[in-house]
């Protein structure tokens, strides 16, 4: 099973780090990508293995992808235009169905529902299959850029659970459907 | 009064046609900044001079505005990731009190609520001044890409009407506080 | 297998309309709750079972669902009131994991995102297990109030077969778990 | 100038006591009207005078009022069902242009956004003038009950004059254009 974990982060390093503490069980091929180490075109309609190398194989890699995490901190109370320009640049049936986990770093519990009303439509758009419970975290749960508080880390653990298991039982349905 | 319209798609000529066809009465200076000719850098929390120079005039240009028309598609049921972009670029109090018209074009009726749920929240947390009446422009307002709904017509001058209006009565309000 | 559908609908014979076509395969048991016939107290915080016996047996019915089907027009640019109201009535963790389907009927294509805004963030809060995919209605679909869509017949069977689904894998799932 | 303050809840004493504490300047008629005091009528589409006297009475003043200001306990990450019966029973065009101010008291800072995504699309369908900035009173400014948060008092201030002054501009702008 193929994880992929996406840093929606242009700087900082909270949400790179956040998404480094995800451990699965299982065989899971677990991949960050980090944006802030992607030469990234912006999305303008061409077909995504058109664009230079480094973004196309970003898509590439998302397209391959048994399931994702979104990792994004919160900029002006949305995600990046960086991310949002992630999921520009994807042909629109690319996520559908896929399972998608989401982990959202903040300055202040004030943006805790910003993934809610800014990130998860943009998802349900794209018809994936979203994990409903996201992993918000707030000032509080970091010390010196240290993740350090363990109900964090106990909800990681949960959604990495969650998402093997619905991809499990994704992948199942899909068998009985079509492997015959 | 300097104006900026911004339209904030990559590629796609409507946003542009439509921004073009607003026009405004008064000694109005209007200025629309197109996204698809900016050599555009991502934000990554430099201060906005540190960018390349058409990025940064990018900014100067809003931050010396009076007033801003938004001008947007929709792209994965929200603003493009170019456009978010431009507001991650962009001080925290860059357009704080700044009057704020949207316009929107959209394939389909049913995106009709993403400038209040994807757009507006974003300008609220910046404390602009949003013009809350937005002009949406679904697909039977064009024909082969050119304008033709006399209601659409109607609006756009609305919109800039109510904008002019606010700027000014703005304007008034500041000279009597700190012109003296 | 226990099916509530809510028709949150005061006046106007849409959504009961609706709620009606819907039928299922298997053995479900599907009852049809419509609020327009149930004396609804407000909620004010007293627990369920203190409210007159139709507010006492409303609750009593969603509590004891296996899946819930919410059936709503749309007011104001959001649910009504009293289906509002129904979801205070409401132990915070009775629909928790439950499967929860939309469909909503509207005038307006223009308000094809409300449910995506106004009621699935409230099933999130309240940990419901929602069926990502809601069924919109608006007015093409009805020929003097007799629904004639073809494609929305599909997607309401579609909706109850996820919805049928999703509670089998679910209670097989607790069965696994708790039943040894 | 006539503004009218409604709790939306209906129960509990914070909302009810915070309305209490703004207090206007000029020769402002400031009523309150607390929901838990009125024998409210589920909307049903009639005709506002047709509901009970006290229900065509809460509409009648809402009608007659130059501002309002909403004031709102948070119930299942949204505004209760009795609040949004009370804009499900208004014609569509009662608040037209009329200044809005909203005051939201919560349980919990991450409901911040709750008062941006539920209550100002309702308003803004209703073409009511927001005042964007709205009072966000979290558990923290209160000591058994009483509110004890200068910042938060400041911000009432600051809504109530920012409403007085929208109103009084407003009332100016149509004194020009109708009163000759």
């Amino acid at each position: 099973m193929k994880i992929v974990g996406i840093v929606g982060s242009i700087f900082g390093s909270k949400t790179k780090k956040v998404l480094s503490e995800i451990t699965f069980v299982d065989n899971v091929d677990y991949e960050i990508i980090d944006l802030s180490e992607v030469q990234l075109d912006f999305a303008d309609g061409r077909d995504y293995r058109e664009y230079n190398t480094e973004t196309a194989t970003l898509v590439e890699k998302i397209l391959s992808a048994d399931a994702l995490i979104i990792g994004s901190p919160i900029y002006q109370a949305s995600i990046p235009g960086a991310l949002k320009n992630v999921f520009d640049l994807l042909p629109k049936q690319a996520i559908k169905d896929i399972p998608v986990g989401i982990v959202m770093t903040a300055g202040s519990y004030n943006h805790f529902l910003v993934p809610e009303y800014q990130l998860k439509p943009i998802l349900a758009y794209m018809e994936a299959d979203i994990i409903e419970k996201y992993v918000f975290i707030g000032p509080n749960s970091f010390e010196q850029s240290e993740l350090v508080d363990d109900d964090i880390f106990f909800r990681l653990e949960n959604l990495a659970e969650r998402l093997v298991v619905r991809t499990k039982s994704k992948q199942a349905e899909y068998k009985e459907r079509f492997d015959f």
